[in-house]
């Protein structure tokens, strides 16, 4: 399945252990994710060498391809924002995990969109168990 | 004119006294402002008194509803980024504020949407001067 991961960039990384370990657990799967390098330490410099005009593009592009978005939204981040916004214009169903610890924003945990799930987690292994649970249970259909 | 003024709830609220002094700025102008009440120091409390599913519908209506969406966007917020995207494909105009020294999501800087201009402002008097003169530039048509 190709997935994109969604995760903060600008808006913080202190949860870049847990984006790490839920890429390497799906890529592990099998699954394809063009987003995975985002999920890096290098992320930041990586994403500094391209101009924003091109992040934009490549990313819009990656979710329009997507089979599915998770993303991970403990960290308050713009760009995670958007892009749940136009993944569920675009179709896709969304999965936003968050620690049970962190409070979500209303536009996401109020979203009466079927194809947008939140699901709370308190151990990155309970985040992987529920990530793949959502895949097998969710998207069977793809 | 109807503006959505968007800013970060659950994010931070470090800007609160910007929201609010660009807020009342407009207001002042004559503008009616949906969101007003979410720039006062109360918002998290009016807030949490109501449902996600309450706070969305109302807010996703505001926007489909509003002739102007500003943003500001120093803060990182799943909220804010999820609304400029829904305003974005609702046809509407989008302002992004954020003060020079904060690094913004190349999911808004890199967007080329034509309806979406970002400024940056070192005080809050020249957040207020931009968005007046965005107001008036780019709006007289409404």
């Amino acid at each position: 399945m190709n997935i994109y991961f969604a995760c903060s960039i600008t808006g913080g990384r202190e949860f870049e252990s847990v984006y790490q370990q839920i890429v390497a657990a799906l890529l592990a799967d099998g699954h394809e994710i063009p987003t995975s390098h985002l999920a890096q330490a290098e992320a930041m410099d990586g994403e500094r060498a391209l101009s924003p005009q091109d992040v934009y593009e490549r990313d819009v592009n990656w979710v329009k391809n997507c089979d599915v978005l998770i993303a991970e939204v403990s960290v308050p981040s713009h760009g995670v924002g958007y892009e749940i916004a136009f993944a569920l214009q675009a179709g896709k169903p969304v999965l936003c995990l968050h620690r049970q610890d962190r409070r979500v924003s209303k536009m996401v945990t109020g979203n009466p969109d079927p194809a947008l799930k939140v699901k709370d987690y308190s151990t990155v292994e309970e985040a992987i168990s529920k990530a793949k649970t959502y895949l097998l249970t969710h998207l069977t259909q793809i």
